[in-house]
């Protein structure tokens, strides 16, 4: 590769920057001003839901979208603070200090520098395959239980009282032990805002339409639904004294750009952190690529994983930067700029602008803001995290994928995100792996008046007492080579008068080193016995690997082109064996 | 099952018991006299190693072997002390303590217990399938290297300079900045021994044969060589006064039965030992069974893998309770004992009888037994366990399985034996799962004048700019959902024209829920581009599936009996649309 196709590889910018246009402006630009008003409510919520103060949600979502635009590959993802990550944030910063101390936002900056680190290591080795170590049941029980998580955690900003915890007992236990401190306005507050978003969320545009709105400017006017809320909620604060009758405000927020600073390196902290950080990057990576590649395909496009990898690497890298705490590519904020009209990563750049200007000259006007609406703001977005169908439709598909999305529920719930997680992830390796190492196999016959060969315990067949066909549906591999031992040696011990065992290989795609060692000691204690061990069927790829093994000179029997012509030169030996003879029953059937 | 069935179940002796007769008391009442001369130096010598005192090595060899023989599915396995297995005793205890004092003792007990623990509980979850995390290359790899770190262990010993270590690099630093302080006689001793044992291994039987002796005697005299080695280094020591000239020796040893106590459940120190316990059990479980299933296949007999779990749990207990360390069934010793004639577990019964006999009478006149011998007992044994042919066979056969055949010896070797297991068994699964991510496919196209497909890269095939064929040669699972996706639509993009993508399933054995899921997001993504996805050849469990699901709704295409059939139907299908006439280049072809 020259220079320059280096160059395009990693900075996808050269691309589209080349091509970028008038029209393209226009759209960008539009699709940035919708996101940019949706982001500075959600930036606040999920710094509060992270711990950390409000600001910091902003500063999260200036640099990192700038640094996505440089190298990202999707045309429109928006990256920024989300709800899940938010978190996990909060989980792990909790685990090595109190939230709202110097070191809980120092542990927040450290998580999104260790985070960046790993994701662009992980770009740069191109091993975005480890994400694939997620499935779908378990991302998708992950993000149920954290979304009942955050609803329940922000419960107590609507009633006003105090609480906390990292899981379900710890947050139902403290919230319902303060329910008697609650707060009449602040509930006020917060159900009027809860009720108001729900129904933004749902009825806001219908509702526009039937008032004479164009479809268009009603989408983008409910779009706008939650800034209005904090806006309402402002006024009604300032001037219905709403925060001397106990209803807590956000407060002073430094106004300004964010600090650009480079993050301490604290090897005590990071060695503390680094897997909170493996975990936030790697379901990050994983939540963000979904979203990436299902608006990508929406227009034929595509994106590179591996350098969505470094994409995300250096927007979290930025984010720590600036005083951020780690970000990833959201779902809806990334539908919204799609929707919008989004084409080029700009539209973020652009955004990126957009929430610099409102955190240098909005900020003062956000000091009344209730707590109670931002928590609002957070209940109505990760309801819709909740999924209450997954369960059914997978007891009803596969009960180990069932049992990979309750286990990682259920953990999560009692124990907390990173428990969870890992829960998910080793349950769904350990069932995967069991199930590899149980491979299909069937002991066939021959089907009588064909060259087919079938299944003795599915179909009527012809099989002989000194010749045992086994078919094995699976590649051999060290998972499955004990298993496969154990297989033809039980088959082996039922048949007294066996003299012969062939393995049918049409489904054996290869054949690693432990796989060929079990033939090998297959072949040696058969041979022990006074039994050939033939092979037939193998394909091309195998047949070179078994060459340059050196089995075949070992093997007590051969190799046949097909099932049949194995069957067919086995009897006649034994026709020629006159001490065969009398183990030779079936020949009549032939 | 009934009650009698479940105790034959797990008592196996119920089953061979009951026909036990003279003539099986015969073969094996001689056969354990074997196994008790070869083991009486063996023992002592695998404690030495494991840094225990050497009666420890006896206490090991009773009342395991009496508990193996009740439980055990094996008629011929010698359970014991082995080398790697003392080796990794000695690293995990040394962790927690210094060898030779009690707390050192009292961890190797913990460990036996533990490990105990550990099979047992496998063994009735059944899970005996958690051995195949271990590849042949990973378990060859690190017992190569675990004889390399227990040969070089042992050096000091004969040169009579202190020293020792957990890894290679201490290891030979120790020796060589202590090689100064030699002592010659120690030398001699056991240099001597060395050149005594080497030779019997390989040169006694030829000469005894040659004297005249009957090849059945000269076997057995050179199989009682070690202990001869052990009865002269005796005489050596007590009539040439060897041990004031600073040959170190056994010293004295409580003569008597191993005492009979519970362990002390101390579980500040069983949270230490967890991880190497769990590592000695799968190691010790590995080895019992290759060993166990070789020998077994050879009378076509078997073994139970998941009762041989809890027969080495038993014997494990067994060793906890009687003050002995932790055992496995040993190769040598079990090769022996099934050449000597062993019919039935009750061998080994005997064999724990001549062991406790010994241990009462034998122990005062093993008070002048030199170090060095016991150490040249060792090194002759475990050069055996180094294999240098398996890295180059590997490295013809399989680059994967060579790369964590020699990640397992470089990290035993450099970090010790159990950052060595870890290593090897992460590096073979990351492999693994590797490749299992990136599943083999073909884009496909159909053979002229035939209803064959094959791939277009290799045939001469016919193709359609508006279909696109692709084989799935692998089961759909969370490993390769992201790749499937990633794959139809990269190919997808290359076809402007295209207006249908049929999969081709004749490979697919199951597809999960992270499958279907991502089906379901090509079905749809294809959709937003007008493209339908059709399946074609799909086996028949893997179609109830997909009816169960649902996704049969949802498909914006068919499912074909056959990919000629989808072909035709598709080409027949853009005759009739006039809007696909200009896709349609290649009809020319047909």
């Amino acid at each position: 590769m020259d220079r320059s196709s280096i160059l395009a590889r990693y900075l996808p910018i050269l691309d589209w920057g080349r091509r970028y246009d008038r029209a393209a402006l226009g759209s960008d630009m539009m699709a940035a001003v919708i996101v940019t008003i949706m982001l500075i409510p959600q930036s606040l919520a999920y710094a509060l839901l992270a711990g950390l103060p409000p600001v910091v949600g902003l500063y999260a979502s200036i640099l990192p979208l700038a640094a996505y635009a440089l190298l990202g590959t999707s045309r429109t993802l928006a990256v920024g603070p989300v709800a899940v990550i938010s978190l996990m944030t909060a989980s792990a910063a909790g685990s090595v200090a109190a939230p709202g101390t110097p070191e809980y936002l120092e542990a927040a900056i450290a998580l999104a520098m260790l985070s960046g680190i790993m994701l662009a290591i992980l770009g740069f080795i191109r091993a975005g395959f480890l994400a694939n170590l997620l499935s779908h049941p378990v991302i998708s029980g992950f993000i149920t239980a954290s979304g009942m998580l955050i609803a329940t955690s922000q419960l107590r900003h609507i009633l006003g009282i105090p609480g906390g915890g990292d899981n379900l007992p710890e947050l139902v236990e403290r919230t319902v032990s303060n329910i008697g401190t609650f707060n009449v306005s602040t509930i006020m507050v917060g159900v009027s805002s809860l009720v108001f978003l729900f129904w933004v969320r749902k009825g806001a545009k219908p509702a526009l339409i039937r008032l004479g709105l164009k479809p268009g400017v009603a989408d983008i006017l409910a779009k706008a639904g939650p800034i209005l809320a904090v806006v309402a909620a402002i006024f009604a604060v300032v001037f219905g004294e709403l925060e001397e009758r106990g209803v807590a405000v956000v407060g002073a927020i430094p106004s300004g750009l964010p600090p650009f600073a480079a993050p301490v390196v604290n090897l005590g902290l990071w060695s503390q952190l680094w897997l909170p950080a493996l975990l936030i990057s790697i379901i990050g990576f994983v939540e963000s690529v979904s979203v990436a590649q299902t608006l990508a395909a929406k227009r034929r496009q595509r994106i590179s994983p591996d350098q969505e990898l470094l994409g995300l690497g250096a927007s979290n890298i930025a984010a720590a930067f600036s005083g951020g705490y780690p970000v990833t590519g959201g779902f809806a904020r990334s539908v919204v700029n799609f929707d919008a009209g989004a084409r080029t990563p700009a539209a973020g750049a652009y955004t990126a602008v957009g929430i610099a200007l409102a955190s240098v000259f909005l900020t003062p006007l956000l000091f009344s803001l209730p707590v109670a609406t931002l928590a609002a703001t957070i209940i109505v977005a990760v309801l819709g995290l909740i999924d209450v169908k997954t369960p059914f439709h997978l007891w009803r598909y596969s009960k180990s994928d069932f049992s990979a999305h309750i286990a990682t529920i259920a953990m999560t719930l009692a124990m907390g995100v990173e428990i969870g997680v890992i829960t998910g992830v080793s349950t769904g390796l350990i069932l995967y792996l069991w199930k590899a190492s149980r491979p299909h196999a069937a002991v066939v016959g021959r089907v009588p008046g064909t060259e087919h060969y079938r299944n003795i315990d599915r179909h009527e067949v012809i099989t002989w007492p000194h010749i045992l066909s086994i078919r094995i549906d699976e590649s051999l591999t060290f998972l499955n080579a004990r298993w496969l031992e154990e297989y033809v040696l039980e088959r082996m011990v039922e048949k007294p008068e066996l003299r012969h065992v062939v393995l049918l290989c049409s489904a054996v795609n290869s054949i690693d080193a432990s796989g060929l060692e079990s033939l090998e000691a297959i072949n040696h204690r058969l041979a022990d016995a006074g039994i050939s061990l033939h092979l037939s069927e193998v394909k091309g790829p195998v047949m070179d690997g078994l060459k340059r093994s050196g089995i075949l000179e070992e093997l007590h029997g051969k190799i046949f082109l097909s099932q049949d012509k194995a069957i067919a030169q086995l009897i006649q030996q034994a026709d020629a064996d006159p001490e065969g003879e009398d183990h030779w029953h079936a020949r009549g059937l032939i």
